[in-house]
């Protein structure tokens, strides 16, 4: 026979990751009852558009099919009523001052997106760049790195270790020259360990990397955007108050394609596009000096003028650079375009 | 004053979207009660793992609140009991026996997926070149494209009409050699509108592309993810019967670090790796032959021994390719190196 209490005492296991206490003692458990081997129980949630929903039914459903003697167990899902909320307030309270007091201590002047909608392009080596160039023009710059599931950021600037987390929120990482940076991978215990996170968690740790981090003062902060028009960039738009967004192409009329595509979902979100910038334009020989069009002859002018925006920059394949990206050098990186790029941007 | 019968009108105008009914009419709507102007009812839904749960409470939501006097609306969640799901049954079996039918239909002998974590290094072009090469040995193919964000297959064979609609599901639409393409591109009404999608719709989309296509009788089936380990990957691994996957990576240290995330995925969900593939390994200039490593020095030997896989094929980067790619006429690209791919792969 199943004893009630052995069932609290497995649910008791299942934690709200958010409030961070277990679901029995925050007194979600209601209307526990087991027939036939079926248990029922209703979940009283905070509120039922909780993005964690899902990962608490989950664990819950689990934690009890594991029990000997059940067979399947339903649960139901209800919000809070505003006693029930009041009685986990105070810790929930002071759990979204939290929140606030990092977004406030905040002044950032300017956030300039780096979107694509394609993959592998450059954006994240553009960002990096962009941010650079602008460091290097006396600016207080800082990188968000919304990129969740395939961040490369930290790995260019050479960072390894964890943020600090200070009383008010986590915060960034400082480069060598003194950009501060926040990124996933920054708080994964190895720096190849995958994320296999649904939209919602996504859009959280984004939500997170603004409103949780003490930025500080910064002239501007760089937000660089995975590939897709999905979660990452649906939240980025939505959540983060941007000033401008940079897209970047490649010569492929395939990768424009899908370009015109990030360009169509900002314009949807009233976005402004600041310009278009063509990376892999052309590599040119070490040998022999000669200019090779690896991915076909230049479509930025077209792609700009279908789009009306300026073309910003176009910009080769140089091994050099990728050799510094893998190396975690990216700031010991020289070109005189992408230093005219910055000062354009600014 | 408030009346019921206002309220049951207003969610009359609710449809659950899969089974194109009202949810009053459905009987969805229980325990409805007003007191000082808060609404509250329960919705009992046939499953909580609804991936359009949130949709129908935001919708019910939003039509209760457009009501005058109203001024919070409070919505439980139960899964409907056995006896009520009898009662939808009918029109709910057949509703799954349609979906059941094409995939029923269908014979697929293996299915692969082409998947790399890092975008840009040439999946796409990976999965058409494979499709071409299996075709070209005789096998009947068909391609998957489970990028919905971002897809490119479409245009590298030079697709632009819609499927048609049979009577037990959407036909794939045939390329010039016969093989069998199911894309999102080839539904929209222009090839670059933007899908601003978040994850449950991507991963509806996909489960459609899998079960209510009539793929037919294959020998192989070729699935191209999208960068990322979130919702398509976890869809495509989830509800696709996977035989293997194909890993494909970039010279770049820092792509290599991205595929191993999407490596480590698919040993979290028990998925087998067939290889590796190293795309973009060099480019051969055109005037004095020189080989020149774009992305730096070869990692796949690395890679593949981090991750206890072969190196199945290095491939240049190749600007004959992507000219074919853009132009619709990958069918027509012809390397020895990717047959022998082909050749390997079956």
């Amino acid at each position: 026979m199943l004893a009630e209490k052995e069932i609290l005492n497995a649910l008791s296991r299942v934690m709200d990751p958010e409030l961070r206490r277990n679901v029995v003692e925050l007194g979600m458990v209601h209307d526990l009852s087991v027939e036939d081997g079926i248990v029922s129980f209703t979940l009283a949630l905070t509120t039922l558009a909780c993005p964690l929903r899902e990962e608490i039914v989950e664990e819950a459903r689990k934690a009890v099919l594991a029990l000997d003697g059940v067979r399947d167990v339903m649960i139901s899902l209800r919000e809070m009523r505003p006693e029930e909320k009041a009685r986990i307030w105070p810790r929930e309270r002071r759990q979204s001052q939290r929140v606030g007091v990092a977004a406030h201590l905040n002044h950032i002047d300017r956030v300039l997106a780096v979107m694509s909608g394609k993959g592998g392009v450059g954006k994240s080596s553009l960002a990096a760049l962009l941010a650079v160039g602008m460091r290097r023009r006396g600016k207080r710059v800082g990188v968000l790195d919304a990129d969740i599931t395939g961040p490369s950021i930290p790995r260019m600037f050479g960072l390894h270790k964890p943020p600090p987390i200070g009383p008010v929120g986590i915060l960034p990482v400082e480069t060598s020259t003194g950009i501060r940076v926040m990124s996933i991978n920054l708080l994964l215990p190895k720096e190849d360990e995958a994320v296999i996170w649904r939209g919602p968690l996504i859009s959280g740790a984004i939500q997170q990397f603004w409103g949780d981090v003490v930025w500080g003062d910064l002239d501007v902060l760089v937000v660089d955007l995975p590939p897709g028009t999905s979660d990452a960039a649906l939240t980025v738009m939505q959540s983060i108050p941007l000033n401008g967004i940079l897209l970047v192409t490649s010569p492929q009329d395939l990768a424009g394609m899908v370009v015109r595509k990030a360009a169509r979902m900002a314009e949807h979100l009233n976005m402004p596009i600041i310009g278009l910038v063509e990376n892999m334009a052309y590599v040119t020989c070490p040998k022999c000096g000669e200019r090779i069009e690896v991915f076909g002859p230049s479509q930025a002018v077209h792609t700009a003028a279908l789009l009306g925006v300026p073309v910003l920059a176009r910009l080769p394949l140089d091994p050099e650079l990728a050799r510094l990206c893998d190396g975690g050098q990216v700031e010991q990186y020289t070109n005189g375009e992408v230093d005219a790029l910055a000062e354009k941007v600014l």
